[in-house]
């Protein structure tokens, strides 16, 4: 290592496990007291470290990390920020090292997804060219679990099981009304390029006839006939039918099914409100009673009804990053490698940044079945796993978890002001 | 008693934990084999009832019942279906009654709400009127807590907890993310008529400058300018704001925000969709990058998320209208009685049906701040105690929980058909 603090900086939408991880990056610091000084963190993720905007970690009590741990959101705060190439803006990438400089540190941690990774892969190749000693390391985290070479992301297991759990008792709901009220029961979730998420609300269907009986994948072009041909008939046998709808469900033309029309930072379209558009369709073809749900954020904060997989996979994800850094690798990314399926069994590896920045793993055909309206048991044999086991945070007399909003010390700026692009 | 079977039907909307109280009536009932037979269930609720479609409850086994208790929705069905008055329908009321003394049933306990209590009154004086000797019983269920007499409504804890528990988490998720991205973050709620959901959410907000920083009530009429003054106000000081909104919000006329335009059987107006409204209007007003959740069924069958106090309420209702028939009374219903706040105490008393039928217990005026967007100490003094404690149900090694699918013995009929009107 080189200079011996830490800059650890959270980045992009963040999810109900990732203080987890900032927690275990911590915990394992303080474990190498003789190697490491502080762990700064960035405010607002990579803006707040451009701006020179850190907070010091280190009045953070035994008791504040294990509440750390257990607090859904960025309790530092992310963004969405995506620097631009090295060559259109080599001036935030060289402020970058400037800061980490001013501040002694030796370890930079960027934890967040796809961008991110490119982001902290520039970071290193960056330091490298201006010699400054750096250890520039992405640590995995999103909920749409679409990192390449990691089987899976720290994030997507929690919102997993929140999905396939909510699915599962909202369709008891409809189910014991379904006589005569709502028959039609539909439940938005996210996920715009990949149906990871949407494939994961199909581990509630155990059996044939359990729900959901229609997931909408966008992967699967959308095809308003079959669709509720299959609504109708779920209806017809079953009484009822539940359907799962991803927002990034689209027509055969790529259009989205639901299309707010507005774009955030990084060109993405902001999307919303699939639900309303499929329960529109059911009421006005079908004529069936419906309900509809968007839980758009509260699945990828509900840190109340995480995976205990996910948890560990955060934490351990955040210890190996310290000890990565502790032996000198830069431009690498801890992984989780899956050993086995049954018994499930895990590992965590090392992946190079540059097998894994601006990669995009597909949610695999042979996830989805024949009739594109359901996971395969090769989907379920990876999916499940990731749900498995509870930890849940700790509560107060008040009936609410004890989330941790820590007011933390900010670290005293060294450099003049600086305006990210 | 007289004849000693027992008939237990579910009414109208589901709860968390109307089987905790089904599961309570069972358990109770076979306590007292010396004088009570068999426990039906009518299926689909009360048309199932008047249809002679019962089920025999007898062949659940003690984990049965156990996973009965931690099961959300109605495990027997329930249905939205309301008796007229007798005057107009003697022949229902008639019908039921037979139905009963064909199954040598002494004992009909309806857990339901209003129109429930009601049903449940009109067959005990039915009964009385053609001299045939029944106990028959209300049980209190409701995530709406509008029952009169009553503190507070088993099924409403619950949904108190999640809705509270949800827009805490979700919170912590945009505030993390307000410095670039989504600065407002709007979750509608159910509840009509009464703001009592909608006030639940304000228990998140346990300082001042906490969230959820509004919350827009049914009782308070929706005023635009005001509203979007209060959003601008938390964005300047907060950076970001949370909105909880209430499916019954509307303007000073008595419009709906959103009026999906379709009835029910009862003729209650289907609401739903007033988040997205409520987010148009802040992007299109202020500009302000917005999210939206629509939480819906998952609000109210999320027993995953239980309160314990409310699960402790549902199964004590339960039990007590167990002991009610015992003694012999009909017309009444088992409520919850508050002792004391601070610390929290609560016994079952026992209310007259006349008492309770078609009254609507209103959301009190002091529980709503001055300024209209927040709850007061006193509501929170009221709500804090229905959402404490958790009663997590059991979960499988799938990751998901063990919620009972029961499939039980129909009673064999003894009538000819009948056709509810």
């Amino acid at each position: 290592m080189a200079a011996n603090n830490i800059l650890y900086a959270q980045s992009g939408g963040v999810t109900p496990v990732i203080n987890a991880t900032a927690a275990a990056v911590i915990e394992t610091a303080r474990g190498y007291a003789d190697r490491i000084g502080r762990v700064f963190a960035a405010a607002d993720g990579i803006i707040g470290a451009l701006e020179e905007r850190l907070v010091d970690t280190s009045s953070l009590s035994d008791a504040d990390l294990r509440a750390l741990a257990q607090t859904p959101g960025g309790v530092f705060g992310s963004c969405r920020y995506k620097l631009k190439s090295m060559e259109e803006n080599r001036r935030e990438y060289k402020r970058l090292i400037e800061v980490l400089d001013a501040h002694g540190i030796g370890t930079f941690f960027y934890n967040g997804g796809n961008d991110s990774a490119d982001t902290a892969n520039k970071v290193a190749k960056m330091a490298e060219e201006l010699g400054y000693p750096l250890n520039a390391i992405g640590i995995p985290k999103t909920i749409d679990n679409d990192l390449a070479v990691t089987d899976n992301c720290p994030g997507f297991g929690s919102v997993a099981k929140y999905v396939a759990v909510s699915i599962l008792e909202a369709s008891l709901d409809v189910m014991s009304m379904s006589s005569s009220s709502t028959r039609v029961f539909i439940m938005e979730v996210m996920g715009r390029h990949a149906g990871w998420i949407a494939a994961a609300a199909g581990l509630a269907r155990r059996e044939a006839h359990d729900p959901p009986q229609i997931i909408l994948f966008p992967e699967v072009a959308f095809d308003q006939e079959k669709f509720l041909a299959a609504v109708d008939a779920s209806v017809e046998r079953h009484g009822y039918c539940s359907v799962v709808v991803s927002e990034g469900a689209r027509y055969a033309d790529g259009t989205f099914l639901a299309d707010a029309g507005s774009t955030d930072a990084f060109g993405h379209k902001q999307l919303g409100g699939v639900a309303p558009v499929v329960a529109e369709m059911v009421k006005s073809k079908l004529g069936h009673k419906y309900h509809w749900a968007v839980s758009d954020y509260l699945q990828r904060s509900a840190r109340h009804i995480a995976s205990r997989t996910d948890v560990e996979h955060a934490r351990a994800v955040g210890k190996v990053a310290v000890e990565l850094a502790l032996e000198g690798h830069t431009g690498v990314m801890p992984v989780i490698e899956r050993v086995s399926d049954d018994p499930y069994e895990w590992k965590i590896a090392t992946a190079r940044l540059d097998d894994i920045a601006n990669h995009e793993k597909k949610m695999p055909d042979e996830y989805i079945s024949d009739d594109g309206f359901g996971i395969t048991p090769a989907a379920r044999r990876y999916l499940e796993p990731l749900i498995r086991g509870e930890d849940y945070p700790d509560y107060g007399t008040d009936g609410l978890p004890k989330y941790l909003r820590p007011e933390l010390e900010s670290v005293e700026r060294k450099l003049p002001d600086f305006q990210p692009s």
